[in-house]
C-alpha cells in the first residue's frame, strides 16, 4: 500500500498500541536442541497464554532472500519502505555512536589512516590502531579541528580506527564523495559534490578542510598522522509518527541505534534500563503520555551472534516473565516481533522470516497452541511485508477508516 | 525488490548452486488417483530423503491467475521480472527453433499465405499445407533471398506453414509493424518503423524487400505463394548472470526453447541427452567450471499437456533415481522446482503455483516427511514470487551482503 493512501485513512483515536521487538528473534529449527526454535524452546507460559487469542504470522522485513542491517529492519518495522527510506551511512554510524542529530546535519564514517610523505595512503587503517589511541588522537582533533567556517563539527571516537564525525551548521547537506580513495597506494580525493548545489559545495569545502586540518595536527603522530571520511549524508527528513500516524510515539530501547532510528521516525526516546522489566516498567511510568510504545529487547539479537542458544532462550523467558507487567497496562494492540532473524546456526543477521504475533480486541485468534516460527508459518495473518504491519496494527486499534465507500 | 538493490549486494563466492526445474511440475489432486498429485503418487525415495531437512514453499511465475509461458517461465526462475524483461515473440520462436541468436539479430515469425491476383491474401495459413512442403518451400527461399543489402537472413522451417527468419546484419533493430494484415482479404501490408530510427528503416527495408521476393520465387506455387513477417523483435541485451550475480552458469537442457532463454540471460548451454541421468552426469562432467547449473526436465511438461497422470508420475520417478548422481556432487545450494504448473486435468499450463525445494546449510529444516504440493503450501518459504527465488538462493549460498547497517 502507498504510504499516502495509507496516511490518507489514519483517524484520531484514544487506544494505545504496544510494538515489543526482540531483536533477531527468528531462527531455525536446530538439529541439537530436537529441531525446536529458540522460541519453540523456551519455557514461556505467558506467551503461550496469549498464543490462542491472537492472530499469528510472519513478516518480510526487506524482500526474499535480503539480509537487513538493523536500520531498514526498524525502519520497515516502523512503517516505511526500506528500500525507499534510505539512511546514509554516516548517519546510521551516528546514530549507532549514541549522537544525537538535529536537522540539517551532515553525520560521517571517518578513520584514521597512514599516509607517506608524499601523501600517499599506505594504509587505509592506520595499521589498525587501539580504540584507545583512536580516542587520544580524537581529543587532539577536537582541539584543533572543533569547528571549520561557521561550521561545528561533533567527533566521536569509535572502536580501532574508526570514528564519527558530524558537522553542524547551516546550509549544509547534497550528495557528496568520499575523503577517501578506497585503496591503498593513492592520495586522498577530496571530497566533492556529486550534483551542484550550494549546499553541497559548502559541505565539501569544510569537509576538505577538516580533512587538511587532520593531517596538519597528526603530523607528527605514528601511523595514524591522517583520517579518511566517507558515506557522508545528512539526517533525513521524513515524516514521523505524529504526522503520519497521528500517533504520539515513545521509544523504550538501550541501544544507540534503536533510539536512533526510532528517533529519526519522530517518536520521543525515553531513559531505560537494559532488562526487559525496566522496559516494562518505562512504559508503565509514561503510558498515559503516549499512543504507540515501541520496546526494543536487545539480548535476542546478540546470542543469536554469538551462536548462543541456551542465551537466546534465556533472553526469551526474561521477557516473557515480565510480561504481566506489560499486560496490566492493558494495551488496546499488543504486537510481539523482531526486526529480523538472527539464527544461531547462522549466527549473525538472515534473511528468513520472523514470527509475529498482534493481539487485539479484533485481531481474530487462531487458536494456536504457542507463539513460535511453526505456528506463525500456519498463523491467520500470513506473511506480510515488515512495512505493512503498521497498517494491520492501526487497524486493530480502530484507528484506520474505511478506504473508498 | 529492485534488481539494482538486490544486484549491489552479490558477492563473490565459491558456493554452488543448482536449480532443478521439472517443467511444469506442479499439478493438481487428481480424483482418480485418491486425490493425490503427480509429485506425491511418485515413489520418491530420494527427495523424501530430503524433505525433512530442506525448506519448503511454492512460488508464482508471474501473478495470481496468470499462466506463464516457457519464456516468462524461465525468465522468472532465472531472476528476472517477467513483465518488465520482455523477450519478442520473433525471438522466442527463433531460440525455441534451436536458432543461435548473435547480438544484434533480428529475428521473426514467419508463415507461407496464398495471394489471389490482385495480391489480397485470400488464406493467412495457406491451406495450412505440411511440415514437409514448408521445408520444400523454405530450402527455395534460402537460394533466392539468403541476403538482401548486407544483410544475412538465415531461415528455418517450422511446423506446417510456420516458419522462422532472423535477419542478421549491421544497424538492425527497433519497433516494427508486422508485414502481416492480421486477416484474409487485405494485401500484406509494408512493415514499418514504429519509431523512427535508422535502424527501424533498414530492417523495415529489408523486411518488405524479403516479403517481395518471396512473392516472386513462390510465383507458381499454390496455395502457399506468399509469405508472411510478424512478431519482429531484436535479440534482447539484459544482463546475464555474470554481471547481475557474479555467477559462472551452466544450461543443461536438451530442449531449444530452454537453452535458448538459459543463453540470453548468459548462461552457457551444455550439450546433454535427453534423460536426467544424462543430465546430471553432464552436471558431473562440467562441475568444477561453474557456480551455477540450471538443470531442465522435459517430460513432466509434455505428460502434463498430454493429460498422462501416469506418464507425470514416471518421469518424476526418472529423476529420483538419478538424484543420487547428483546429490555427490554436493552441491551447497540444491532447489527443486518447476517454472509452471502443468496439471493433468488441465492438459496444458496453468497459473496454479508450483511447490519449491530448497536445501542449504541455512535453508532450515521444515521436517516435512515428503516434497510435495501440499507440504509445499505448509513450508517455511511460504509462497514466493518466482523472480524472488535467485534471491533466496543466493542468500543460502552466503553470496549476498547485508542490507544497509
Amino acid at each position: 500500500m502507498t504510504p499516502s493512501v495509507l496516511e490518507d485513512l489514519v483517524l484520531e483515536g484514544i487506544s494505545k498500541i504496544v510494538l515489543l521487538v526482540l531483536d533477531g528473534l527468528g531462527d531455525l529449527p536446530n538439529a541439537e536442541h530436537d529441531w525446536k526454535t529458540p522460541l519453540e524452546a523456551a519455557n514461556t507460559p505467558n506467551l503461550d497464554a496469549l498464543a490462542p487469542r491472537a492472530a499469528l504470522g510472519r513478516i518480510l522485513p526487506v524482500a526474499p532472500g535480503i539480509t537487513p542491517g538493523s536500520g531498514p529492519g526498524h525502519l520497515a518495522l516502523f512503517g516505511y519502505d526500506p528500500v525507499e527510506t534510505t539512511v546514509g551511512r554516516g548517519v546510521l554510524e551516528a546514530i549507532g555512536a549514541g549522537l544525537e542529530l538535529k536537522p540539517g546535519d551532515v553525520a560521517a564514517r571517518a578513520n584514521f589512516c597512514s599516509l607517506d610523505g608524499q601523501g600517499v595512503v599506505t594504509d587505509r587503517r592506520a595499521g589498525r590502531i587501539s580504540s584507545e589511541i583512536c580516542a587520544r588522537l580524537v581529543e587532539r582533533l577536537k582541539q584543533s579541528a572543533a569547528r571549520i567556517e561557521d561550521v561545528e563539527i561533533v567527533l566521536q571516537a569509535g572502536k580501532g580506527h574508526r570514528f564519527v564525525a558530524v558537522f553542524r551548521g547551516t546550509g549544509l547537506g547534497g550528495e557528496l564523495s568520499d575523503a577517501d580513495p578506497h585503496k591503498e597506494g593513492k592520495p586522498i580525493p577530496p571530497c566533492r559534490p556529486l550534483a551542484p548545489s550550494a549546499a553541497a559545495e559548502k559541505t565539501a569545502r569544510v569537509v576538505n578542510a577538516f580533512v587538511k586540518r587532520a593531517t596538519e595536527v597528526l603530523k607528527s603522530e605514528h601511523p595514524a598522522n591522517a583520517a579518511l571520511v566517507r558515506g557522508l549524508s545528512e539526517r533525513p527528513r521524513f515524516p514521523g509518527y505524529r504526522e503520519r500516524f497521528k500517533l504520539a510515539a515513545a521509544a523504550i530501547a538501550a541501544y544507540p541505534m534503536y533510539r536512533g532510528v526510532a528517533q529519526l521516525a519522530g517518536m520521543n526516546v525515553l531513559a531505560v534500563g537494559e532488562s526487559p522489566a525496566d522496559a516494562f516498567a518505562a512504559a508503565r511510568a509514561h503510558w498515559n503520555d503516549y499512543d504507540f510504545f515501541f520496546i526494543h529487547v536487545k539480548g535476542t539479537d546478540m546470542a543469536g551472534e554469538d551462536g548462543n542458544f541456551a542465551a537466546k532462550v534465556s533472553t526469551i523467558e526474561d521477557v516473557d516473565r515480565a510480561l504481566p507487567e506489560l499486560l496490566k497496562l492493558e494495551p488496546d494492540v499488543l504486537c510481539v516481533t523482531g526486526d529480523h532473524s538472527t539464527p544461531v546456526p547462522v549466527r549473525g543477521h538472515s534473511w528468513h522470516p520472523v514470527p509475529a504475533l498482534v493481539l487485539g480486541r479484533w485481531s481474530g485468534a487462531d487458536r494456536a497452541d504457542r507463539f513460535h516460527e511453526k505456528t506463525a508459518r500456519a498463523g491467520s495473518l500470513g506473511t506480510l511485508h515488515s512495512k505493512d504491519l503498521m497498517a494491520v496494527l492501526l487497524a486493530n486499534a480502530s484507528r484506520l477508516d474505511k478506504y473508498g465507500a
